[in-house]
């Protein structure tokens, strides 16, 4: 929870954070301004001090929406910083931070740095900084284990809410997806063909799916993946724009909207055979299936995630499956790890991967992913079932958005 | 264009350059891979060597699309690695770019590094890499000036074909606006009603928008301003959602979007009054309208860009507004600068600043935005109008999606 950056500023001895970037797209920054059109901006936190949020005069009000104390970058007249630095563009920036933290009191301590953003200015502005403040220590933090993965980890209910949103706009779309493929009508060869007779592609499948997205209020900055036959078979294939929609191949449908304006994530996905399923597509489904079955009934409050993924790598193993329980980076059978958590970023803390740290519980408040899988591009298949679960302060395992299991559809006009 | 990178590299000395993060979204990177789901990928050139892409095996299809030499993470084994750093994941970071930079020869030297990436990591990662291979040197430079911003500034005819393609869906979605609320039932007030009878409001105009947009093959990750009375008076102020849209009030819409994935930009400002204009925001607009057709007419080849920013300063300085040239950080008036080159950055060079250097010319091939403005908040009132225009070898400027330039838009249904 955003309340517990204090106390974890204090645990890593940050005397304050600087966020950079953005107020989309750019979940440190976010978590503080909620949005809003405030580009290039730079957000201060002293340890146990409310923000600072710094912003181009041009976007003063976007920024005050925040309800942070906002200070206009024009406090810090361009003109004088440039003529200062003798026309050197990253030292205007350095005098610009150097400015800015004094304002605040800040003339020395550790200083964490956060955000998305354009990295190459913001290393060339950093070191000029060190060179101004030498008594400034700039901390950088790994990507899995920052303050903001810790606090961001466990959803207030507010959150929780705004995910469960995201996540029934991106169950109706799936939904609006399998009621148009089953409609199709089916050609001689068994290609799906659009109203006008065309054979239906990737391409145009992914058209419906970013138009109905945007028609129910959700964004896809990250894309979907729908893939079929062999690019079903690689995890994270999106699929080609070209490839024909054909009955009996595994697709692979994952999908993964935020709220418009860069907020809360939803992931999910589904796995479908159009018309018919192959006996061994069939045998492929029912094991990934039942890995998730088996998770979802063990899931367990202050459990390590990582317990689950070694339950999925035992339960594939046991079925003839390579894992990275005992394979290092395997390209076929179960190739990643079994979920992630959700939130301001589409992957976050808690993390399931047998390496993660054990502090990666499934604690009250945490919204993860539950998606085993299993990939034979040779054979042109793959299979991957994904849910968005929220472990519940009760302790009790809630799908966030409710979806059937159905592998293969039937198809409305085709009868085998 | 990025035949011109070697020589740049050369002209500041750099041996190398490392870009990192995804290829959507992350300019740097899609100039090399042209978009793709390749997330959390790395990329490093050597002066006067193809680059080579590093990339997460379950993603090593869609990097191969790229048609780049591409290398997958495992192989620097993550447990080999975790082992030697002591569990120390930054350090982890550092290992595995010590062992790629040596795959690639690279021991020592000037290493630019580039991206739109997480930067507390990479901070971090690079801070170990620096006591782990201390004769690199690595290199961050000004976002207004890097290397990329000097390689993207000019355009081949594949880039703006592309600019030119989705300016087309751009100005194809704004007539779609136009025809839309010139379409609406009007209440007594002068409040728009949609089809069930209910005021429109701007949350509604910008749900079409996203509609259309997405309809149309395009995508808006920056957001769309549109903007009305006071709020058209603030340049970046993105517009409240439930203000209702009301006749004759400036509304201020601009507009983008670019292509799906993460490529090219168009950049498009009309400003509107609905039905009649009051005479002093007539008065502004012509006299913005005066300010772009100025510029339009003057514009040519090898010129600083600045030099139409004095241009427009001095213009509407004449007419009693206050501007950058002899005002600092002005709130109303003319507040910002002319325009801004347009690219896969929806900013990036030439800049038009009074501040900007010399060197920002109107080369053959830049694409540029024209958008002078004028805003008075107070007065409840803002006007822009912006186009995007290409400097062709020839020395022309065309304007890449042309469109009417009508201030007041008649209400089908509604007479004064």
């Amino acid at each position: 929870m955003k309340s517990d950056l204090d106390a974890l500023m204090k645990a890593r001895h940050l005397d304050a954070i600087l966020v950079l970037g953005h107020a989309e797209h750019n979940p440190p920054m976010y978590y503080f301004t909620g949005g809003g059109h405030v580009s290039h901006a730079a957000l201060i936190k002293k340890s146990g001090q409310p923000p600072v949020l710094f912003c181009n005069d041009m976007e003063r009000e976007e920024a005050a929406k925040s309800g942070l104390e906002v200070i206009c970058f024009s406090k810090y007249p361009y003109s004088e910083l440039l003529k200062e630095a003798a026309g050197n563009t990253l030292l205007v920036g350095a005098l610009r931070f150097q400015r800015m933290f004094a304002d605040l009191g800040i003339g020395a301590g550790r200083i964490g740095i956060y955000g998305h953003y354009d990295l190459s200015s913001v290393i060339g502005v950093l070191q000029e900084l060190r060179r101004l403040m030498p008594d400034l220590e700039l901390v950088g933090e790994s990507r899995e284990d920052s303050i903001f993965m810790y606090a961001m980890e466990s959803k207030d209910e507010a959150e929780v809410e705004r995910i469960r949103k995201i996540g029934r706009i991106t169950t109706a779309v799936v939904g609006r997806v399998a009621e148009y493929l089953t409609g199709c009508d089916v050609r001689s060869d068994e290609v799906l063909l659009k109203e006008n007779g065309q054979p239906l592609t990737i391409g145009d499948v992914k058209g419906l799916i970013n138009l109905w997205l945007a028609e129910l209020g959700a964004e896809n900055p990250e894309g979907t993946i729908f893939a079929i036959g062999r690019d079903a078979g690689i995890p994270h294939s999106t699929g080609n724009p070209e490839d024909l929609i054909r009955l009996g191949r595994t697709i692979v449908f994952d999908i993964f909207p935020c709220e418009q304006g860069g907020g809360y994530f939803y992931d999910f996905t589904r796995t479908w055979s159009l018309g018919y399923a192959t006996p061994e597509a069939q045998k492929l489904y029912d094991e990934v299936r039942g890995a998730h079955a088996k998770v979802m009934e063990n899931l367990d409050l202050n459990v390590p995630f990582k317990t689950y993924q070694r339950m999925v790598c035992e339960y594939f193993e046991a079925l003839g499956h390579q894992t990275p329980l005992n394979t290092e980076a395997p390209v076929e059978g179960y190739v990643h790890s079994l979920g992630h958590g959700l939130g301001l970023n589409v992957h976050e803390r808690p993390w399931s991967g047998l390496t993660a740290a054990d502090d990666n519980l499934l604690k009250p408040g945490v919204v993860v992913t539950v998606e085993p899988g299993l990939y034979y591009p040779e054979r042109d298949m793959g299979v991957r079932i994904e849910d968005s679960v929220w472990i519940r302060p009760d302790g009790r395992a809630e799908i966030l958005a409710e979806y059937p299991y159905d592998f293969v559809l039937k198809m409305k006009k085709w009868n085998r």
